[in-house]
Protein backbone atom coordinates (compact mmCIF):
# COMPACT_ATOMS: atom_id res chain seq x y z
CA UNK A 1 0.00 0.00 0.00
CA UNK A 2 1.33 3.59 -1.08
CA UNK A 3 2.01 6.02 1.94
CA UNK A 4 -0.50 8.51 2.03
CA UNK A 5 1.04 12.04 0.94
CA UNK A 6 2.20 14.23 4.26
CA UNK A 7 0.64 17.31 4.05
CA UNK A 8 1.72 20.38 6.47
CA UNK A 9 -1.24 22.90 7.04
CA UNK A 10 -0.92 26.47 8.91
CA UNK A 11 -2.06 29.65 8.76
CA UNK A 12 -1.99 33.57 10.20
CA UNK A 13 -5.52 33.80 11.70
CA UNK A 14 -4.70 31.66 14.18
CA UNK A 15 -5.42 27.48 15.29
CA UNK A 16 -9.56 28.70 16.47
CA UNK A 17 -10.18 30.10 12.35
CA UNK A 18 -12.92 28.65 10.57
CA UNK A 19 -10.86 29.06 7.58
CA UNK A 20 -7.98 26.58 8.73
CA UNK A 21 -11.26 24.30 9.99
CA UNK A 22 -12.35 23.91 6.02
CA UNK A 23 -8.88 23.95 5.34
CA UNK A 24 -8.24 20.72 7.45
CA UNK A 25 -11.27 19.30 5.99
CA UNK A 26 -10.38 19.21 2.19
CA UNK A 27 -7.08 17.01 2.60
CA UNK A 28 -7.89 14.73 5.81
CA UNK A 29 -9.63 12.20 3.81
CA UNK A 30 -6.60 12.11 1.42
CA UNK A 31 -3.49 12.58 3.60
CA UNK A 32 -1.52 12.47 6.81
CA UNK A 33 -1.78 15.97 7.99
CA UNK A 34 0.05 17.77 10.55
CA UNK A 35 -1.35 21.56 11.49
CA UNK A 36 0.57 24.41 13.50
CA UNK A 37 -0.59 27.35 13.43
CA UNK A 38 -0.47 30.57 15.62
CA UNK A 39 -1.93 30.62 18.80
CA UNK A 40 -3.43 34.14 18.28
CA UNK A 41 -4.34 35.81 15.62
CA UNK A 42 -1.25 37.09 13.20
CA UNK A 43 -2.31 38.32 9.98
CA UNK A 44 -0.27 41.61 9.00
CA UNK A 45 2.84 39.62 10.23
CA UNK A 46 3.95 39.14 6.80
CA UNK A 47 7.55 37.39 6.34
CA UNK A 48 8.54 38.14 10.42
CA UNK A 49 10.44 35.75 11.89
CA UNK A 50 11.11 35.44 15.76
CA UNK A 51 14.66 35.58 17.08
CA UNK A 52 14.84 37.92 19.96
CA UNK A 53 12.92 35.26 22.16
CA UNK A 54 11.93 31.69 22.25
CA UNK A 55 8.88 29.53 20.94
CA UNK A 56 6.70 27.11 22.92
CA UNK A 57 4.99 24.51 20.59
CA UNK A 58 1.55 22.97 21.84
CA UNK A 59 0.02 19.55 21.18
CA UNK A 60 -2.91 19.65 21.49
CA UNK A 61 -4.38 16.99 19.05
CA UNK A 62 -3.08 13.54 17.84
CA UNK A 63 -5.26 11.17 16.12
CA UNK A 64 -4.27 8.45 13.75
CA UNK A 65 -3.26 10.01 10.74
CA UNK A 66 -3.59 13.66 12.16
CA UNK A 67 -1.65 15.74 14.47
CA UNK A 68 -1.96 19.26 15.66
CA UNK A 69 -0.01 22.29 17.52
CA UNK A 70 -0.10 25.80 18.33
CA UNK A 71 2.97 27.91 18.44
CA UNK A 72 3.23 31.44 20.29
CA UNK A 73 5.04 32.62 17.07
CA UNK A 74 4.17 33.91 13.38
CA UNK A 75 3.10 31.69 10.74
CA UNK A 76 6.96 31.60 9.33
CA UNK A 77 7.90 30.78 12.63
CA UNK A 78 5.08 27.54 12.14
CA UNK A 79 6.56 26.60 8.77
CA UNK A 80 10.43 26.71 10.24
CA UNK A 81 8.91 24.35 13.67
CA UNK A 82 7.56 22.14 11.54
CA UNK A 83 10.40 21.47 9.01
CA UNK A 84 12.96 21.06 12.21
CA UNK A 85 10.69 19.75 15.03
CA UNK A 86 7.94 17.92 14.54
CA UNK A 87 8.08 16.57 11.34
CA UNK A 88 10.00 13.41 10.19
CA UNK A 89 10.79 14.62 6.79
CA UNK A 90 9.85 17.41 4.22
CA UNK A 91 5.98 17.54 3.70
CA UNK A 92 4.78 16.85 0.28
CA UNK A 93 2.71 19.97 0.62
CA UNK A 94 2.52 22.97 2.70
CA UNK A 95 -1.19 24.56 2.22
CA UNK A 96 -1.80 27.68 4.47
CA UNK A 97 -5.10 29.53 4.72
CA UNK A 98 -8.30 29.43 4.02
CA UNK A 99 -7.31 33.26 4.92
CA UNK A 100 -10.39 35.12 6.22
CA UNK A 101 -9.56 38.21 3.71
CA UNK A 102 -8.07 38.98 0.37
CA UNK A 103 -4.30 38.41 -0.40
CA UNK A 104 -4.99 39.48 -4.28
CA UNK A 105 -2.79 42.05 -5.59
CA UNK A 106 -0.17 44.32 -3.24
CA UNK A 107 -1.79 42.42 -0.36
CA UNK A 108 0.52 39.38 -0.62
CA UNK A 109 3.67 41.64 0.43
CA UNK A 110 1.81 42.14 3.95
CA UNK A 111 0.66 38.73 4.66
CA UNK A 112 1.18 36.04 6.86
CA UNK A 113 -0.65 33.14 4.88
CA UNK A 114 1.36 33.76 1.87
CA UNK A 115 4.98 34.35 3.92
CA UNK A 116 4.37 31.00 5.26
CA UNK A 117 4.02 29.84 1.23
CA UNK A 118 6.81 31.16 0.60
CA UNK A 119 8.64 29.65 3.40
CA UNK A 120 7.40 26.58 2.38
CA UNK A 121 8.52 27.14 -1.14
CA UNK A 122 12.18 28.35 -0.02
CA UNK A 123 12.06 24.86 0.98
CA UNK A 124 11.50 22.99 -2.43
CA UNK A 125 7.77 21.79 -1.26
CA UNK A 126 4.99 22.44 -2.70
CA UNK A 127 3.30 25.06 -1.60
CA UNK A 128 -0.17 27.34 -2.34
CA UNK A 129 -2.25 29.76 -0.21
CA UNK A 130 -5.87 30.24 -0.02
CA UNK A 131 -7.58 33.16 0.59
CA UNK A 132 -11.49 34.12 0.96
CA UNK A 133 -12.61 37.57 -0.28
CA UNK A 134 -14.45 37.96 3.16
CA UNK A 135 -13.51 39.08 6.58
CA UNK A 136 -16.49 37.34 8.89
CA UNK A 137 -15.64 34.99 11.17
CA UNK A 138 -18.72 33.38 10.05
CA UNK A 139 -17.96 33.37 6.59
CA UNK A 140 -18.98 30.91 4.00
CA UNK A 141 -16.13 28.59 2.67
CA UNK A 142 -17.93 25.84 0.87
CA UNK A 143 -16.43 27.48 -2.33
CA UNK A 144 -13.31 28.08 -1.28
CA UNK A 145 -13.23 24.09 -0.31
CA UNK A 146 -14.47 22.98 -3.35
CA UNK A 147 -11.91 25.05 -5.58
CA UNK A 148 -9.12 24.18 -2.80
CA UNK A 149 -10.03 20.81 -2.90
CA UNK A 150 -9.75 20.76 -6.98
CA UNK A 151 -6.63 22.68 -6.92
CA UNK A 152 -5.05 20.78 -3.92
CA UNK A 153 -5.25 17.43 -6.21
CA UNK A 154 -3.99 19.16 -9.57
CA UNK A 155 -0.69 20.51 -8.02
CA UNK A 156 -0.92 16.75 -6.27
CA UNK A 157 -0.75 15.31 -9.80
CA UNK A 158 1.51 17.62 -11.56
CA UNK A 159 4.47 19.49 -10.83
CA UNK A 160 4.64 22.71 -9.72
CA UNK A 161 7.32 24.73 -11.76
CA UNK A 162 10.65 24.92 -9.78
CA UNK A 163 10.87 27.94 -7.60
CA UNK A 164 7.14 28.87 -8.37
CA UNK A 165 4.54 28.83 -5.68
CA UNK A 166 0.46 29.81 -6.03
CA UNK A 167 -1.49 32.25 -4.08
CA UNK A 168 -4.93 31.48 -4.74
CA UNK A 169 -7.82 34.09 -4.23
CA UNK A 170 -11.56 32.92 -3.75
CA UNK A 171 -14.27 35.36 -4.76
CA UNK A 172 -17.21 35.43 -1.84
CA UNK A 173 -20.20 33.99 -3.63
CA UNK A 174 -21.87 30.63 -3.28
CA UNK A 175 -19.72 27.86 -5.09
CA UNK A 176 -22.80 27.69 -8.22
CA UNK A 177 -21.77 31.45 -8.93
CA UNK A 178 -18.27 30.53 -9.23
CA UNK A 179 -17.51 30.60 -13.07
CA UNK A 180 -13.80 28.82 -12.65
CA UNK A 181 -10.12 29.49 -12.12
CA UNK A 182 -8.31 32.09 -14.49
CA UNK A 183 -4.15 32.30 -14.03
CA UNK A 184 -3.12 35.87 -13.52
CA UNK A 185 -0.37 38.41 -12.88
CA UNK A 186 -0.52 40.19 -9.73
CA UNK A 187 -2.57 43.49 -10.31
CA UNK A 188 -0.93 46.96 -9.17
CA UNK A 189 -2.90 47.87 -5.94
CA UNK A 190 -2.43 50.62 -2.86
CA UNK A 191 -4.07 51.08 0.45
CA UNK A 192 -5.55 54.79 0.68
CA UNK A 193 -4.58 54.36 4.28
CA UNK A 194 -5.02 57.04 7.29
CA UNK A 195 -4.43 56.74 11.35
CA UNK A 196 -7.49 57.25 13.36
CA UNK A 197 -5.83 59.84 15.98
CA UNK A 198 -7.27 59.27 19.24
CA UNK A 199 -6.52 60.49 23.00
CA UNK A 200 -5.79 58.49 25.90
CA UNK A 201 -7.42 58.82 29.67
CA UNK A 202 -3.68 61.25 30.16
CA UNK A 203 -4.34 63.07 26.84
CA UNK A 204 -1.78 61.76 24.96
CA UNK A 205 -2.16 60.82 21.08
CA UNK A 206 -2.21 57.32 19.93
CA UNK A 207 -3.19 55.91 16.09
CA UNK A 208 -4.70 53.65 14.94
CA UNK A 209 -4.31 52.13 11.47
CA UNK A 210 -7.22 51.93 9.06
CA UNK A 211 -7.63 52.33 5.22
CA UNK A 212 -9.10 50.52 2.34
CA UNK A 213 -7.45 49.19 -0.72
CA UNK A 214 -7.60 50.40 -4.53
CA UNK A 215 -6.72 49.03 -7.54
CA UNK A 216 -3.92 50.63 -9.69
CA UNK A 217 -4.65 49.97 -13.37
CA UNK A 218 -7.22 47.23 -15.05
CA UNK A 219 -5.59 44.67 -16.48
CA UNK A 220 -7.71 41.97 -17.86
CA UNK A 221 -5.25 39.55 -17.03
CA UNK A 222 -4.64 40.78 -13.49
CA UNK A 223 -6.05 38.64 -10.15
CA UNK A 224 -8.89 41.93 -8.97
CA UNK A 225 -9.75 41.21 -12.76
CA UNK A 226 -10.69 37.40 -12.28
CA UNK A 227 -12.13 38.40 -8.59
CA UNK A 228 -14.11 40.95 -9.51
CA UNK A 229 -15.91 38.65 -11.97
CA UNK A 230 -16.35 35.97 -10.05
CA UNK A 231 -13.61 33.69 -11.26
CA UNK A 232 -10.82 31.98 -8.64
CA UNK A 233 -7.44 34.01 -9.05
CA UNK A 234 -3.99 31.99 -9.51
CA UNK A 235 -0.88 34.03 -9.69
CA UNK A 236 2.27 31.84 -9.59
CA UNK A 237 4.58 34.14 -7.45
CA UNK A 238 8.35 33.50 -6.61
CA UNK A 239 11.17 34.93 -3.97
CA UNK A 240 13.37 36.20 -6.68
CA UNK A 241 12.73 39.72 -6.14
CA UNK A 242 15.21 40.94 -8.87
CA UNK A 243 13.81 43.69 -11.46
CA UNK A 244 15.84 42.11 -14.09
CA UNK A 245 15.16 45.18 -16.42
CA UNK A 246 16.31 47.61 -14.08
CA UNK A 247 20.15 45.91 -13.87
CA UNK A 248 20.17 46.82 -17.34
CA UNK A 249 19.77 50.31 -16.88
CA UNK A 250 21.68 51.00 -13.68
CA UNK A 251 24.30 49.35 -15.04
CA UNK A 252 24.86 52.46 -16.99
CA UNK A 253 24.87 54.71 -14.27
CA UNK A 254 28.71 55.54 -13.61
CA UNK A 255 28.65 54.75 -9.57
CA UNK A 256 32.74 55.58 -9.54
CA UNK A 257 32.54 58.98 -7.90
CA UNK B 1 16.87 79.44 -3.19
CA UNK B 2 15.92 76.21 -3.24
CA UNK B 3 14.39 74.17 -1.00
CA UNK B 4 16.42 71.38 0.13
CA UNK B 5 15.27 67.70 -0.65
CA UNK B 6 12.87 66.05 1.97
CA UNK B 7 14.58 62.90 3.15
CA UNK B 8 13.18 60.40 5.47
CA UNK B 9 14.85 57.82 7.18
CA UNK B 10 13.94 54.63 9.02
CA UNK B 11 15.82 51.39 9.77
CA UNK B 12 14.98 47.64 11.88
CA UNK B 13 17.43 47.78 14.55
CA UNK B 14 15.99 50.50 16.45
CA UNK B 15 16.78 54.40 17.35
CA UNK B 16 19.96 53.82 18.55
CA UNK B 17 21.38 51.99 16.00
CA UNK B 18 24.76 53.13 15.60
CA UNK B 19 23.98 52.20 11.66
CA UNK B 20 21.04 54.46 11.53
CA UNK B 21 23.22 57.49 13.16
CA UNK B 22 25.45 56.73 10.22
CA UNK B 23 23.28 56.99 7.60
CA UNK B 24 21.63 60.24 9.41
CA UNK B 25 25.36 61.97 9.32
CA UNK B 26 25.57 61.06 5.71
CA UNK B 27 22.50 63.31 4.84
CA UNK B 28 21.89 65.78 7.40
CA UNK B 29 24.33 68.31 5.03
CA UNK B 30 22.10 67.62 1.84
CA UNK B 31 18.66 67.68 3.13
CA UNK B 32 15.98 68.01 5.31
CA UNK B 33 15.53 65.35 7.42
CA UNK B 34 12.66 63.06 9.21
CA UNK B 35 14.15 59.81 10.93
CA UNK B 36 11.18 58.04 12.61
CA UNK B 37 12.62 54.44 13.80
CA UNK B 38 11.17 51.84 15.83
CA UNK B 39 12.23 51.71 19.98
CA UNK B 40 13.15 49.13 19.73
CA UNK B 41 15.05 46.21 17.45
CA UNK B 42 12.90 44.88 14.89
CA UNK B 43 15.36 42.88 12.55
CA UNK B 44 13.27 39.95 11.05
CA UNK B 45 9.95 41.62 10.94
CA UNK B 46 9.89 41.64 7.35
CA UNK B 47 6.49 43.69 6.29
CA UNK B 48 4.34 43.21 9.52
CA UNK B 49 2.23 46.23 9.90
CA UNK B 50 0.55 46.81 13.27
CA UNK B 51 -3.30 46.32 13.32
CA UNK B 52 -4.36 44.45 16.23
CA UNK B 53 -3.07 47.70 18.39
CA UNK B 54 -2.69 51.06 18.22
CA UNK B 55 1.09 53.15 18.05
CA UNK B 56 2.80 55.01 19.79
CA UNK B 57 4.88 58.33 18.53
CA UNK B 58 7.81 60.04 20.41
CA UNK B 59 8.84 63.33 19.44
CA UNK B 60 12.74 63.06 20.27
CA UNK B 61 14.66 65.73 18.65
CA UNK B 62 13.58 68.38 16.64
CA UNK B 63 16.07 70.72 15.43
CA UNK B 64 15.87 73.49 12.03
CA UNK B 65 16.07 70.98 9.19
CA UNK B 66 15.75 67.79 11.45
CA UNK B 67 13.48 65.77 13.61
CA UNK B 68 13.42 62.73 14.68
CA UNK B 69 10.77 60.40 15.96
CA UNK B 70 10.69 56.47 17.76
CA UNK B 71 7.52 55.00 17.02
CA UNK B 72 6.49 51.46 18.99
CA UNK B 73 6.09 50.00 15.95
CA UNK B 74 8.00 47.87 12.87
CA UNK B 75 9.95 49.55 10.31
CA UNK B 76 6.82 49.43 7.89
CA UNK B 77 4.65 51.01 10.53
CA UNK B 78 7.30 53.65 10.85
CA UNK B 79 6.98 54.42 7.01
CA UNK B 80 2.94 54.68 7.12
CA UNK B 81 3.07 57.20 10.14
CA UNK B 82 5.78 59.56 8.40
CA UNK B 83 3.57 59.58 5.09
CA UNK B 84 -0.07 59.81 7.04
CA UNK B 85 0.88 61.65 10.32
CA UNK B 86 4.52 62.87 10.23
CA UNK B 87 5.43 64.92 7.12
CA UNK B 88 3.47 67.38 5.37
CA UNK B 89 4.41 66.09 1.76
CA UNK B 90 5.69 63.25 0.33
CA UNK B 91 9.31 62.68 0.85
CA UNK B 92 11.92 62.80 -2.16
CA UNK B 93 14.13 60.26 -1.00
CA UNK B 94 13.47 57.06 1.86
CA UNK B 95 16.32 55.47 3.25
CA UNK B 96 16.80 52.87 5.93
CA UNK B 97 19.43 51.34 7.33
CA UNK B 98 22.56 51.20 7.70
CA UNK B 99 21.44 47.81 8.92
CA UNK B 100 23.70 45.40 10.97
CA UNK B 101 24.33 42.44 8.79
CA UNK B 102 23.50 41.49 5.56
CA UNK B 103 20.44 41.70 3.18
CA UNK B 104 21.55 40.20 0.21
CA UNK B 105 20.34 37.28 -1.58
CA UNK B 106 16.67 35.73 -0.32
CA UNK B 107 17.45 37.63 3.34
CA UNK B 108 15.82 40.42 1.84
CA UNK B 109 12.42 38.58 2.40
CA UNK B 110 12.80 38.32 6.58
CA UNK B 111 14.37 42.06 6.36
CA UNK B 112 12.71 44.78 7.90
CA UNK B 113 14.92 47.42 6.63
CA UNK B 114 14.09 46.36 2.99
CA UNK B 115 10.30 46.06 4.30
CA UNK B 116 10.59 49.56 5.19
CA UNK B 117 12.09 50.03 1.88
CA UNK B 118 9.25 48.25 -0.33
CA UNK B 119 7.01 50.41 1.29
CA UNK B 120 8.34 53.79 0.04
CA UNK B 121 8.62 52.10 -3.18
CA UNK B 122 4.51 51.12 -3.07
CA UNK B 123 3.94 55.14 -2.95
CA UNK B 124 6.13 56.25 -5.72
CA UNK B 125 9.10 57.44 -3.15
CA UNK B 126 12.64 56.60 -4.46
CA UNK B 127 13.49 54.14 -1.77
CA UNK B 128 17.24 52.73 -1.15
CA UNK B 129 17.75 50.13 1.85
CA UNK B 130 21.79 49.96 2.83
CA UNK B 131 23.09 46.96 4.57
CA UNK B 132 26.72 46.24 6.23
CA UNK B 133 27.96 42.39 6.17
CA UNK B 134 28.41 42.84 10.12
CA UNK B 135 26.82 42.28 13.09
CA UNK B 136 28.46 43.72 15.68
CA UNK B 137 27.24 46.99 17.68
CA UNK B 138 30.66 48.89 16.80
CA UNK B 139 30.65 47.97 13.16
CA UNK B 140 32.70 50.35 11.13
CA UNK B 141 30.24 52.08 8.86
CA UNK B 142 33.13 54.44 7.44
CA UNK B 143 32.91 52.22 4.43
CA UNK B 144 29.16 52.25 3.81
CA UNK B 145 28.13 55.53 4.73
CA UNK B 146 30.98 56.88 2.00
CA UNK B 147 29.35 54.49 -0.65
CA UNK B 148 25.76 55.48 0.93
CA UNK B 149 26.52 58.70 0.14
CA UNK B 150 27.50 58.08 -3.47
CA UNK B 151 24.60 55.88 -4.11
CA UNK B 152 22.19 58.64 -2.84
CA UNK B 153 23.85 61.63 -4.95
CA UNK B 154 23.43 59.37 -7.95
CA UNK B 155 19.85 58.54 -7.49
CA UNK B 156 18.59 61.97 -6.69
CA UNK B 157 20.26 63.69 -9.65
CA UNK B 158 19.14 60.71 -11.77
CA UNK B 159 15.96 59.09 -11.85
CA UNK B 160 14.98 55.22 -10.45
CA UNK B 161 13.33 52.86 -12.88
CA UNK B 162 9.00 53.43 -11.95
CA UNK B 163 8.24 50.65 -9.27
CA UNK B 164 11.70 49.71 -8.30
CA UNK B 165 13.83 50.21 -4.94
CA UNK B 166 17.25 49.43 -4.32
CA UNK B 167 19.25 47.08 -2.30
CA UNK B 168 22.57 47.55 -1.18
CA UNK B 169 24.80 45.99 0.58
CA UNK B 170 28.08 46.95 1.67
CA UNK B 171 31.35 44.40 2.66
CA UNK B 172 32.51 44.45 5.69
CA UNK B 173 35.79 45.68 4.78
CA UNK B 174 37.57 49.07 5.24
CA UNK B 175 36.53 51.83 2.64
CA UNK B 176 40.04 51.31 0.80
CA UNK B 177 39.46 47.78 0.04
CA UNK B 178 36.21 48.45 -1.57
CA UNK B 179 36.78 47.83 -5.28
CA UNK B 180 33.60 49.55 -6.35
CA UNK B 181 30.05 48.97 -7.01
CA UNK B 182 28.07 46.37 -9.13
CA UNK B 183 24.83 46.20 -10.31
CA UNK B 184 23.19 42.38 -9.25
CA UNK B 185 20.32 39.94 -9.15
CA UNK B 186 19.37 38.64 -6.04
CA UNK B 187 21.72 34.96 -5.22
CA UNK B 188 19.46 31.95 -4.35
CA UNK B 189 20.46 31.40 -0.74
CA UNK B 190 18.69 29.14 2.38
CA UNK B 191 18.96 29.14 6.40
CA UNK B 192 20.18 25.59 7.59
CA UNK B 193 18.20 25.79 10.40
CA UNK B 194 17.68 24.53 13.83
CA UNK B 195 16.53 25.41 16.56
CA UNK B 196 18.42 25.15 20.45
CA UNK B 197 15.68 22.86 22.61
CA UNK B 198 15.99 23.59 26.33
CA UNK B 199 14.26 23.13 29.12
CA UNK B 200 12.40 25.97 31.69
CA UNK B 201 12.65 26.05 35.24
CA UNK B 202 9.22 23.66 35.13
CA UNK B 203 11.01 20.91 32.79
CA UNK B 204 8.84 22.25 29.43
CA UNK B 205 10.58 23.05 26.61
CA UNK B 206 11.18 25.55 24.49
CA UNK B 207 12.93 26.52 21.42
CA UNK B 208 14.97 29.00 19.89
CA UNK B 209 16.03 29.60 16.51
CA UNK B 210 19.27 29.71 15.30
CA UNK B 211 21.30 29.08 11.56
CA UNK B 212 23.56 29.70 9.37
CA UNK B 213 22.82 30.93 5.68
CA UNK B 214 23.84 29.14 2.94
CA UNK B 215 24.53 30.41 -0.65
CA UNK B 216 22.68 28.07 -3.85
CA UNK B 217 24.44 28.52 -6.58
CA UNK B 218 27.26 30.08 -7.22
CA UNK B 219 26.36 32.80 -10.19
CA UNK B 220 28.97 35.97 -10.90
CA UNK B 221 26.24 38.12 -11.22
CA UNK B 222 24.89 38.05 -7.88
CA UNK B 223 25.02 39.86 -4.75
CA UNK B 224 26.73 36.92 -2.91
CA UNK B 225 29.56 36.75 -5.63
CA UNK B 226 30.07 40.45 -5.62
CA UNK B 227 30.15 41.12 -1.84
CA UNK B 228 32.49 38.24 -1.83
CA UNK B 229 34.75 40.28 -3.87
CA UNK B 230 35.04 43.10 -2.08
CA UNK B 231 32.13 45.07 -4.27
CA UNK B 232 29.38 47.01 -3.25
CA UNK B 233 25.73 45.34 -4.47
CA UNK B 234 22.91 46.76 -5.65
CA UNK B 235 19.76 44.53 -7.08
CA UNK B 236 17.08 46.39 -8.50
CA UNK B 237 14.19 44.78 -6.90
CA UNK B 238 10.03 45.54 -7.14
CA UNK B 239 6.78 44.25 -5.59
CA UNK B 240 5.35 42.19 -8.49
CA UNK B 241 6.01 38.95 -7.15
CA UNK B 242 4.25 37.34 -10.29
CA UNK B 243 6.32 34.40 -12.09
CA UNK B 244 5.45 35.40 -15.55
CA UNK B 245 7.10 32.61 -17.52
CA UNK B 246 4.79 30.09 -15.28
CA UNK B 247 1.42 31.56 -16.22
CA UNK B 248 2.31 29.89 -19.68
CA UNK B 249 2.69 27.05 -17.94
CA UNK B 250 -0.20 26.86 -15.59
CA UNK B 251 -2.71 28.09 -18.57
CA UNK B 252 -2.12 24.56 -20.11
CA UNK B 253 -3.55 22.59 -16.58
CA UNK B 254 -7.17 21.91 -16.37
CA UNK B 255 -8.63 23.06 -13.81
CA UNK B 256 -12.29 22.21 -14.57
CA UNK B 257 -12.67 19.57 -12.27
Amino acid sequence: MQEKPLIFITNDDGITAPGLRALIDVVRPVGRVVVIAPDKPQSGTSHAVTMHHPLRLNHINSEPGYDEYSCDGTPVDCVKLAYKIVLDRRPDLLISGINHGSNSSINIIYSGTMAAVFEGAMAGVPSIGFSLLQYKEDADFSGASAYADRIIRKVMSRKLPEGICLNVNIPDVPVSEIKGVRICRQAGGTWLEDFDIRKDPKGRDYYWLKGIFARIGDGEDTDEHALEHNFVSIVPVNFDFTDYPAIEELKRWDFSS
